[in-house]
């Protein structure tokens, strides 16, 4: 088991990039006698942007943590940056929503007890009632909202209510098989993480394994991304890959990707819930 | 260095599938006293397939070589088969198309100096005069047909006709920048190895590189295929892939991507070469 | 779900390396109407070995299952061969050995669920009481045989009988943390499967990630291999590796090792339990 | 092509852990005006240690070049560090040691044309006479120096003095197959960089491909290191690996492991010439 680790402040940052970015954060941090234990940078030349992920030790942080933000904004302001600061010991409270497939829901259920991520599990929710043993056994509420050609709006409207209720900061699709509105997904900007079965952009929309098939390919894989009002369009946080071969019929891509979609959305969340993702357009950048 | 191998011959065949199939090879080898010394099988239940490539030494084989084809014709011609018999002592004449780019040529001409392929480079054929100096090297003749706008029909005239001279029976393209008129590609069925510099079909086209760099993706792809009349659609015989993250440009893209096209086009050309390939529709069977 | 596939017979056969071998094969198939659905056919050239697994349809055979071992075992000893005749209808018993450690044993029992595999989990054993839930969940029969200094003979003769009164033929060791007597290794050749957490044969014994992580390697591994009297010494069957870097501790190494041990167990399994796998001395070939 | 780079200043450091260095350093390049295009630091937590590379903008920085180091030493003498700073502007000169083979050579000689690593080859060493031709074509010298059981001694101070009139700063050894006596070694600490045939630690010493066959493994690897006067057991910088089966015999290895053997060289000699490695007891951090 690892150990429990000191608190540490984690502080995601982007902006244009100029001179002293590095120098002026990292004052700030020092300034309060933190340690940084961690720092990623990261200056796009061709777009002229600077991203930036610092963790720091609390331990002996002279400033309580509820003081963190407000001391910081003002430099934040001054480089115009989008920014947040989190804390380790601060769980996200995440919601999965699941249809009728297990695997994924089984991989994260599995790393939340080795307590792989920094998660709670504020509920499942399902359009489905087939998976509720699962919730029950970790004692995790399962709400259960099928959805039919005329209710999609009522349903969402119920789901969100929860979600606030909840105080979810983030969604997990693990292999839910509907679309989400529109307008729900607006409200859960870079909140909402998907994994898709192939190797974006190839094979977008449904079948993809029939798709990876009948096309021929040599390689399959499975895409994990934020979920964006476009169809399997929304920025990339993590891709992995298999080799098949002409044995592999629809039957053995289902298979075989089911372990890459397993650990494709595991990584995804791992990063997601340890603040390594910053997006720029619809790219993303990982600090792993 | 490897040893010589004793000659052996290769057949390769596909028909519908039935009862006995390799009971009836297998005994027109054996009735000949030849030894089967590699036999790979495939039987797609989906599709009713079956296919097949054996490969036996000629050494004791009481058939003399130019007599094995019509021998074996009458099986085959009961089977309905698609086949051809090979002999591993006689080298595949090929041509390699390149235009500016050396990196895919130079890794062909270095294996075939180690005697990786069982092919003699007949020519190289180039819209640029640029890569006449490597050709040199290795003593292979170089061929220097510019490509405008209204002279395409008239030079691929040309090429076809050294083609034909020379007993070439496939085509490679090294990173040729041109697109081959149907007609010409009609000539060659599945004999025209191109390398495409992406995961296909995953962006098809021009500038793949970049266009993965603008999705964002965290995997970039080289795919090796026989050429057909629709661009980038024919059957996939090799792909590999390269991680990469944030911090490559496309640049970086271009460069990790040299080394993918290199190796994923040496690999099918070896396939191809050894009458590894089988086709069916738009999928390969490689027995590797 | 995948269909119900017809009944399959499966030869695994191994001999020296002689003419007619498949022909004979094939023939006694086909004389008795059977339609070969997969064959793969291996010769050492350097060993002068031959190695076959063929599957065949049992649906129109005209030998029923209990007559065809005798049926062909005047053509295997006329080749002096090593062979096994199974049918895919059969399920193999096994036992899974386990200590503490619980995500091999998940993934075993979640794949079992799915229908991965074509066995029967006659029973789990382990030296400690912890993961008895788990096999209680899906019915398995659990048994606890503490080991002490003293013990391990007395114990190991408890679990042989067990074994054998269920019929057990293969025992999974999922992270079991004992080490079984030359006595018990002796009863179950090439029936023991063990999962060791390197990249064998690099850091054999103890502690395989602080090994690695003390020697700096980039890349870390996993290992299925059959179990003989010397340890990590025995038939590999599979293995597969992770990327590492300069960040990731002891702790990530074996959080990431997890991954890999239990896919490369299950994969062992896999094969085995389809009868994919010969030997050799101490080489496996496994007809994937 | 990439587009000329404005020069950069490049610091790699590593020291004790402690309070407030991020900071120390980043306003060391700030107040003289400097513009970090790329920061990354690493902490060990469990050995107290602190790791960083740096780069900034030398266009507008107010120090000249030549004074650079002599303003920063204070700083890290205060930090007890290990320290240097490099430019880009300043190729590092190498020299490459090789015997017979030519695949690494080969591949080292086409990347240093297309520009991708920053240094310059001024001269090439062998114990064999065979590879001069590939240096005389690219205007490398070439020098000669048969090694018998009695000259070695002799022949390395030879090489010495050639390599310190040159200015060599780092040695690659591109499957050179002599052991360079102790005291060469030591002249050149982490400025010799070799490539081994096998996945280190595993088979250490001659003929790893052998090893490995024997052995029966499933993967085959190249890892190339700092060389120290233990053989094989310096300092890891990068490994990779490629799969194999019970097809490949002996020569498979070694024409598979080739493939390997140049990419890992080459990575490692990229990683070395772009100042990316710190190492830390027998560990390397690789700031990629």
């Amino acid at each position: 088991m690892p150990q429990a680790k000191p608190e540490e402040a984690i502080l995601l940052l982007s902006c244009t990039d100029r001179k002293g970015l590095v120098s002026r954060i990292s004052d700030f941090i020092s300034s309060h006698e933190g340690n940084i234990v961690d720092l990623d940078e990261h200056a796009d030349p061709d777009e002229g942007m600077f991203f930036i992920r610092v963790a720091w030790d609390m331990n002996l942080f002279t400033l309580p943590k509820d003081l963190v933000e407000s001391a910081f904004a003002p430099i934040a302001d001054k480089f115009e940056a989008r920014w947040k600061i989190r804390f380790s010991g601060t769980r996200m409270n995440i919601a999965i929503f699941v249809s009728k497939y297990d695997h994924c829901l089984q991989e994260l259920l599995w790393r939340q007890r080795l307590g792989e991520f920094p998660v709670n599990i504020s509920m499942l929710i399902s359009n489905h009632p087939d998976l509720e043993p699962l919730a029950k056994q970790d004692g995790i509420p399962f709400y259960h909202f099928p959805i039919t050609p005329g209710n999609r709006q009522e349903q969402e409207e119920k789901e969100i209510r929860l979600l606030q209720e909840s105080h979810v900061e983030t969604i997990v699709l693990a292999r839910y098989m509907q679309v989400l509105s529109s307008s729900f997904v607006c409200r859960y900007p870079e909140r909402i993480i998907n994994i898709h079965h192939s190797f974006l952009p190839a094979f977008i929309g449904g079948n993809p394994y029939k798709q990876a098939y009948e096309r021929g390919v040599k390689i399959i894989g499975a895409t994990s991304h934020y979920v964006t009002s476009e169809i399997d369009e929304g920025p990339i946080i993590e891709q992995d890959i298999a080799r098949i071969s002409h044995k592999d019929m629809v039957q053995d891509l289902i298979r075989k990707g089911r372990d890459l979609e397993r650990i494709v959305l595991a990584r995804a969340l791992r990063y997601h819930s340890e603040h390594r993702i910053l997006t720029h357009g619809n790219r993303t950048i990982v600090f792993d």
